[in-house]
């Protein structure tokens, strides 16, 4: 019965990850024979979780087989994501689709549990749509979570320690479900792994780029979670010990004061009032049209950015290193400083491995994560995950 | 036929990893009855592999029940270990017993494939019991290894690219069997988790003091292997950007250049003439009997590796720290530098735990490292193992 559950759920990851599928693929991704296909599909289409039509843009005689597709606005997860300049709601259908979408923008200062959490709840309840099958809520925070209830144990851009954001944000939903949170750039590295630029590379690293630098490290396809879960903390890896940037972590020099935000803006001589992905992109594009005091701080932030990058390339032999978040914009700036690091400092063997990458999925890369979470359990027991939620549950309250 | 293999060897590897265990704690670990531990050890102990006898220091009426032991002085391997100041040759017994060794000293110049291939082979030979049973060679080596064939891809301190160590010493050996090579903090990092300071600690992080500073790195319980095997090189972490020491891989800043040998002796104003652990031992001695000059430098040198450390525990999480090698001593006297380090630059969820231990194994973990290696086939299929393997096979040619 496990076995069944776990091979309806393989299946239907398959379609979740891959959209449209004839029988014919599945059979041989799955290394069974297409009558079993045909039955487990049919299991699966009887729960109103997936459907059989025609490829799209076919018709008449000679048309390829049927595809198994994911009933992707009938089956969806809320999924939140608190960034450092916005919050974000969407309903994403089973297929990984944003289906649709509410954003607010966020002050800086002054953002508490409450209020990040009623706004968030405010935005989600706008999107519930009761005649359909809500399976999950999934929440991607710019902080370290504790693996299992979604605490947020350090929070350091909000100044939170041990809130308890996945439960309050259950509690104010109302919606009967509980509320799966991860850290952004752990969700952002699967959610690149899984459907972005990540495809086909079980060892990659992934780097958010926010008001700091998060990083999301798979080893062998997971996320390096480490004793506790609390692995990937690349933003603090020490690389200016002599005389670095201040860091929100109460330290010095830590890449993400080198990298990020701040460091950005400030060595741009930009308003210490901006900020947000607009006044880094802005920062970036000054550089680009020629401004010598833009261009010297995006150098000099991608001259930091670069030794993080080797030593990761050292630690870690990647396949791949993605940039996202607004490390997209920086990287794509800075990738002569980058590549020069590497070449100095990473070593042979292992740099000649390892592909520079942008996020594919772009400012969607942690959403996208979030909504993965919140799929979880219908992906590990779909029959039982689809009948337990009713839309009667979606009566918010 | 596969599974009942699988399960020879396991029940193998417990006796292997433990040493001497009764039926029933085999039952137990394994999650299997007393009469099947019983048919499965018979078939051990047919191949000549396990014996059952009375625990040593029991007699008379009421002693406890038979314990099944590994034929340790019948079933061994040949273990090498290259490391900066000597070669070492063992012969390693079944339940990881060295039971005998040959050393020679090491010049730090002028040392070849050839070279050490040949003192290699004749210390080996040497070791060459031709009364039992040789069931493989595994041999650590202080460098870059290319997984599968033993190829030294880069080793630094002997000036080795792309020397075909593991062939090369198979032929000389000329015993019929390969030479699997490891890298030695890699099979430190194994044998300290097999049977030493890091048993149970599936998360943990190695660090071998050589000339240099190599790195293991377990992940749930696994090497931290990366796209292609050469992850885990820790050494050539950047920790000084600013004004660092030159490091034999033509960087400037690397981990091991400011906390190597090179780097203790240099601070402590030593002969350059001199090298070795005798001679890192000699400094870390002069700063605890109050030196002043050998005392500044271990504790710039603890400074150094105390960043390195929090750099490895924010990205790792690991459940424990473990140095080897000379660092076994460099880090008893350091201890206070690197606690301070972390205390500032790691993140309290993470550092809290981060247990700080000191090599079990001592000078013999990579060793037992490399041995582990040689014991692979016959863990992985041991009636296949025992009966290839003969003692005509060993005579030496």
């Amino acid at each position: 019965m496990h076995r069944h559950r776990s091979s309806l759920g393989d299946l239907l990851h398959h379609i979740h990850v891959s959209g449209a599928l004839s029988r014919a693929a599945l059979a041989e991704r799955m290394g069974v024979n297409r009558s079993t296909i045909l039955a487990w599909t049919a299991e699966l289409a009887g729960a109103g979780l997936v459907r059989e039509e025609h490829p799209a843009g076919t018709t008449g005689a000679g048309r390829p087989s049927l595809v198994v597709v994911p009933e992707s606005s009938r089956v969806w997860v809320l999924a939140f994501d608190v960034a450092v300049d916005r919050l974000v709601a969407a309903r994403v259908g089973l297929g990984g689709r944003v289906l649709e979408r509410r954003e607010a923008a966020r002050p800086r200062a002054g953002v508490d549990l409450d209020m990040v959490v009623r706004k968030l709840a405010e935005l989600g309840r706008e999107l519930v749509d009761p005649g359909s099958l809500c399976v999950g809520v999934g929440a991607s925070y710019c902080g370290m979570i504790r693996p299992g209830d979604g605490m947020v144990r350090y929070g350091p851009e909000m100044g939170w320690v041990d809130q308890a954001f996945g439960a309050e944000l259950s509690r104010a939903l109302g919606i009967g479900l509980p509320v799966a949170v991860g850290n952004e750039a752990h969700l952002g590295a699967m959610a690149e792994y899984q459907r972005g630029a990540g495809v086909g590379v079980p060892d990659l690293i992934y780097l958010h780029g926010d008001v700091g630098v998060g990083g999301g490290i798979l080893v062998g396809g997971k996320l390096l979670g480490g004793e506790s879960g609390y692995g990937c903390e690349v933003g603090h890896m020490l690389v200016n010990p002599v005389d670095g940037r201040s860091c929100l972590c109460g330290s010095r020099g830590c890449l993400e004061a080198e990298t990020g935000e701040y460091a950005l803006l400030d060595a741009a001589g930009h308003d210490p009032g901006e900020f947000g992905r607009d006044a880094v992109r802005a920062v970036v594009r000054e550089a680009a049209d020629g401004d010598r005091v833009a261009a010297a701080a995006v150098a000099e932030i991608g001259d930091w950015l670069g030794i993080g990058v080797a030593n990761l390339i050292n630690l870690f032999n990647p396949g791949a290193v993605i940039f996202g978040g607004t490390l997209r914009e920086v990287y794509a700036a800075v990738a002569p400083q980058v590549a020069d690091r590497i070449a100095h400092h990473a070593m042979p063997v292992s740099r000649e491995r390892a592909k520079l990458r942008v996020s594919a999925l772009a400012d969607d890369a942690t959403l996208i994560g979030a909504a993965d979470l919140g799929f979880a359990a219908l992906l590990a027991d779909p029959l039982e995950a689809a009948s337990t939620r009713t839309t009667a549950d979606l009566t918010v309250g």
